[in-house]
């Protein structure tokens, strides 16, 4: 970390016209290099000039600190506005040394500090653990995260009393609050355990207290059970994956980087940086990689469709991954999401590498496999890539742990991203965040319903249940099993996975290629969903796309006159069929989405039923989106499904252009498939004919030799899997 | 003209490395002035720079002049292909004086010369006239406007027997096609026969023909019964607007514009810029002051939903109405959205004076109103605008004739385009253009059987019919009818009109308002839809909008478990049901679209019966897209439909943010109403209170004093509307 050094042995020399404090996040050296920077970096300049403008209207504004209310109510709005505005204020003091910005964060400290100690438990907490400002305590550590950079910024500008009145009055009980009072919570090895201990630690800093700091560190007990060492050790897996997910790593990138930083400039003989071999670098990667092109998030369990990595947290961890890690041109190219960067040293380093940059920084990142489970043991996450940039088009497989009370009973569950956007999409959260009428901006009951249940996702459900008969416990003792990845042919890449434990007598295993060739335009998803039991089962191979249906090769009964659910529980009876169509032959369904054409070619079997469906049924409130899905029914024991996606063509309205409505991929054939092994005969229009074989023994062996024959023809190859391409 | 009389006097003159031919779109000294420019102007830079760019792959592939095919397949395409590459040759031709553009357009009519003679009419022109390289002459005639330009632009250039050769096998004979077999088509006063008549005057110009041009000027018997005079003076209305309505004069534009141009260059003294009191000014000024402010066409009649004022017909009409009428700086704001300029002088004073202006141009029209019917007297068009720019928010209202084959059964229909889209919408075309799985493109049965229907407007249905019975003929002998329209008072703009002769024995008048008020965040629309009969109906209220129902005051009975659809006919057996609740009281319905929660807030009527809908029932193949519709029904022989439309508070999911879900309007009354007029009062929460007044009395008249005594109190205005506002 070459660039900090000199910056941190700054630390604590007072420079300027202000004594230097502490330092947690911005230190006076960092503040002048900031100063004297102005009008050089877009990204600095423009982030400078964000908060400024908000300090302005805040200074239009009477100051207020009004009692506690509900949750996502004026009053707690209000209070989440003050600790922002603070934290900018406190900043833009340290940088600009106005002194109109330190006072507002000392005018703000005395309403605090006049009304905090006359709070009880706030008495609406009602599942949650109460703070006293806010209803639940989690929301008072981020104000403490916040405030405590902001108190840091103005400490030696305070009178001597000023500091005692406000430690006194607010920060001592509030730190005593989230560690002493509410222990459990503090000591918790979850996202809302990191705010707690962020806001302890940093606090303690602040004023001084290492005993703060240690229990931070430690756990309230100081045994290690508890605390940030002990959260880093268990809530990310060895590669950095965060168990719950993208959506939810996101939010707590904030309390770690933070903490991390100030423990960093504090004490830097905690080596935190590099603490379990660099375990916040690979925390952050394994977050941001997960990004689609486009930078949103993947709505992996309970998730936003549109979380995405310009979300303050992520431009804080970005800055400081760059900073602290060393540079690296892809987080510049995150950082032209974001359009800012922090007021510290790390986002200068950030602002500055960026213009510095020849090329426009582009996020691209290459194919991944991301283990999960602290141990790394549990599964993973498979992401297939091809194209650069924003063009790139993405297959996400997920095949990991079940991720606590916001997972998703979706083992082996695929997300296609093409052309911007979710082709193969996954439902989300059933939620209208912070949208008050619409139950409060809580989770829904549809959320359980439906957004949870295995058939609102791409994976196969069987006998019409969810996995592990939608009981959380028994999804959390288990996980799904990395099979083989590999993404070294760009021609051919593949992921493979199992999920043997999520359905009593079945098993499963899924192999996705993301193929490409030069006679068919985009990439081609190539899917085999395998599934054995030893006894027949309902199996239903669901595809949840958006658009609009163009043509299909089924004889459709479509349901003109009356809807009805398709089901009655585990999510089938919010889904109202649309249509269906029985048939033994290769199916072919094709729809149009955004300026693209999409087909899913899926080889024939005996006694399918197509079935089409579009949300909605059984919602008497409306709290669901109204969005199309196929599904494929079949009735056996051991069944492989194999479907090509393909994306086709080239569609807008506005000019009138349409070519290619019909896919390059005609068929889709099983040549068979056993224990050892399964091959697959895909065949385009001019002659093109992949043919994929791919491994089904356990363990996926990179020298085992198959030889599988099949009506009279062998095959055979070495290795997890072999494709041929062939002019016929 | 002041700034193209010196090209015009020059046009005749030959100059540069090739004589001058006729020039009747670019002429050598416009040729030589851009070529000079070059990196000057952006527009006219990214002009040359996209034509060089389709030229550069014209040239990598062998030139191909394939038999004729049938509509939207690949002959098709390739032929269209042909004329804009040899257009685009011609003009880089003059431009850049390099030989092998005029070459590639030798050599390509020199493969068509060779064709055109074998051929005969088109087999598959099914009900269309059939051209010889097309299935329809109107493609061919498109065929003919191109390539007379380019022809125009290497004549000198080729050789006296080539010029011989490409004439008597090609144009003559396609003239005498157009003009002589196809005399009716070319008589006709459509915009069919403007794509005629230009075709055939503009290659009389090129060849020297000048018979060829008076007929195209005054029809093939030269007695003003057809021809392009006499599609000047019936085919728009004295202001401009155009019958068939924004999508179809927009492809108009071209054959209009590019003839007017050639007759301005070849003939000035035929004055055909001030015809009718410079109607191709009006034509063009009325198309794109229709336009939404995102530049997007209303979907007025059989329309794209995404048919804009970049198509390269509006970027040739926008250039030559600036050249040829004068500088205005809103047009520099439709160029903007083009980004691109025409290939000719008038592009490059575009191009220049884009380039020199001080502001960022921006295109953001007034509020006003368009009479319809070539006299005037057959309703119009009213549109009121607030705001600026792409933020403006418009109301757009349509009450003229019904705009022949492609006319929709929508008089008194409305739009409400805000934040950037429509949110009271039109359902558009019914119609996957070009899309050649969805019946090759064309009209599907759905756009008769749904789109076109009075039922898929937002205007009331009486008896869940169609206004007309759904007769053609009916519609078109009749029309909406003005009756006031003012749009003085920023604060309250207001339009209002009759459609009487639609239902039998029902009279109908709308009057909407675009209110404005510094409580209230955005505009708001308010509805005052009043029908007046002999006897009981069925009233249908119905509102198209889109996104997620959030809440509602009624008492909704969801159909959870089974949809049907809501009627047999008239477009109704096109809508499920999906809840339905009766109300005597005051109706709120929220949703959210995009950034902006909206509510349509309706008076009580006893026995109302509110439905909620969505697009879909009887749609075997899936033609239709899925979108939700509210519907208010009533019983009654006078009524007063009065409706708020209320934009509110803000919504931002990737942020986490919602404020405002609830509206500022609360409630709307009906203090009441006869045939003198209406007195209505809207209030809002914050003690806002408007109390509206609005003549009912034919004609409306400014000096007319209303007194209507209402339960007892007397209200009294004089003119045709009151607003005053309150603080109750």
């Amino acid at each position: 970390m070459p660039r900090r050094v000199v910056l941190a042995l700054a630390c604590l020399i007072p420079l300027g016209a202000q004594a230097q404090h502490a330092g947690i996040f911005l230190n006076q050296q960092e503040a002048e290099a900031i100063r004297s920077a102005q009008g050089r970096y877009s990204l600095m300049d423009h982030s400078l000039a964000l908060a400024a403008a908000t300090m302005k209207n805040a200074f239009a504004q009477p100051l207020e600190v009004p009692p506690p209310g509900e949750a996502g109510g004026y009053e707690h709005e209000r209070h989440k506005q003050n600790y922002r505005e603070m934290r900018l204020a406190g900043l833009l003091f340290a940088i600009t040394q106005e002194e109109r910005y330190a006072t507002f964060v000392r005018d703000m400290l005395e309403l605090y500090a006049v009304m905090y100690p006359t709070l009880g438990p706030h008495p609406l907490a009602h599942h949650q653990r109460p703070g006293k400002i806010f209803h639940q305590t989690l929301n008072e550590e981020v104000w403490l995260v916040h405030t405590s950079v902001a108190y840091d910024c103005v400490y030696t500008w305070l009178s001597e009393e000023e500091r005692e009145r406000f430690e006194a009055n607010i920060f001592r009980p509030m730190a005593d609050w989230f560690s002493v009072q509410n222990e459990s919570e503090f000591n918790r090895i979850h996202n809302h355990g990191t705010w707690a201990v962020a806001a302890v630690g940093m606090i303690g800093y602040v004023m001084g207290d290492l005993s703060l700091v240690e229990k931070a560190l430690h756990g309230s007990r100081l045994d290690g059970q508890g605390g940030f060492l002990k959260q880093l050790d268990l809530l990310f897996s060895p590669d950095g994956y965060y168990m719950e997910g993208p959506y939810y790593i996101r939010y707590a990138l904030m309390p770690f980087f933070y903490f991390a930083e100030a423990v960093e400039r504090m004490q830097p003989e905690q080596e935190i940086y590099g603490y379990r071999d660099q375990i916040l670098r690979k925390a952050y990667y394994a977050a941001v990689q997960t990004a689609f092109p486009n930078g949103i998030f993947p709505p992996i369990n309970d998730a936003s469709l549109t979380m995405d990595v310009a979300a303050p947290e992520v431009v804080l961890a970005n800055a400081l991954t760059y900073d602290r890690y060393g540079a690296d041109d892809i987080l510049l190219g995150v950082s032209r999401f974001q359009g800012r960067v922090p007021l510290n040293g790390g986002g200068l380093v950030l602002a500055r590498d960026y213009d510095a940059s020849e090329h426009e920084p582009v996020m691209s990142w290459p194919s991944l496999e991301l283990r999960d489970g602290y141990d790394g043991l549990r599964g993973g996450l498979g992401m297939l890539r091809t194209g650069d940039g924003e063009s790139q088009s993405m297959l996400l497989m997920k095949y990991g742990v079940h991720g606590s009370g916001h997972g998703h009973f979706d083992k082996l569950h695929f997300i296609f991203f093409d052309q911007g956007r979710q082709v193969i999409r996954d439902y989300g959260f059933g939620r209208w965040i912070n949208v008050e009428p619409k139950f409060g901006g809580r989770y829904l009951p549809e959320n359980d319903s439906y957004a949870m249940q295995t058939v609102a996702h791409n994976t196969v459900v069987v006998d019409a249940t969810t996995q592990n008969g939608f009981d959380e416990d028994a999804a959390e003792v288990t996980s799904g099993q990395r099979h083989f990845f590999n993404s070294s042919d760009p021609a051919a890449q593949i992921v493979s996975a199992r999920a043997d434990t999520y359905y009593d007598g079945v098993e499963m295993q899924r192999t996705m290629l993301l193929l490409r060739h030069e006679s068919v335009r985009w990439p081609v998803v190539l899917d085999l969903f395998r599934l054995t039991s030893d006894s027949a089962h309902k199996y239903d191979y669901p595809l949840h796309y958006r658009g609009q249906l163009i043509s299909t090769n089924l004889d459709l009964e479509t349901h003109t006159t009356a809807l009805t659910p398709l089901g009655e529980d585990y999510g089938y009876q919010h889904i109202w069929k649309t249509a269906e169509a029985a048939t033994d032959s290769t199916i072919r369904i094709s729809w149009l989405d955004g300026s693209r054409y999409y087909s899913a070619i899926s080889a024939g079997a005996d006694g399918t039923i197509a079935i089409l469906g579009r949300t909605g049924a059984n919602d008497p409130e409306f709290n669901l989106r109204s969005e199309p899905l196929i599904m494929l029914r079949r009735q056996g024991a051991d069944h492989l499904f194999v479907t090509a996606i393909v994306p086709h063509g080239y569609f807008n309205e506005a000019r009138e252009r349409s070519d290619g409505a019909r896919p390059e991929i005609v068929d889709v054939r099983v040549a068979g498939h056993n224990d050892d092994g399964s091959v697959i005969e895909v065949i385009g229009i001019q002659g093109l004919l992949w043919r994929v074989m791919v491994t089904n023994h356990q363990p996926a062996d990179s020298t085992r030799t198959h030889t599988l024959t099949l009506d009279g023809v062998t095959h055979e190859w070495t290795g997890t899997h072999h494709v041929e391409t062939f002019r016929y």
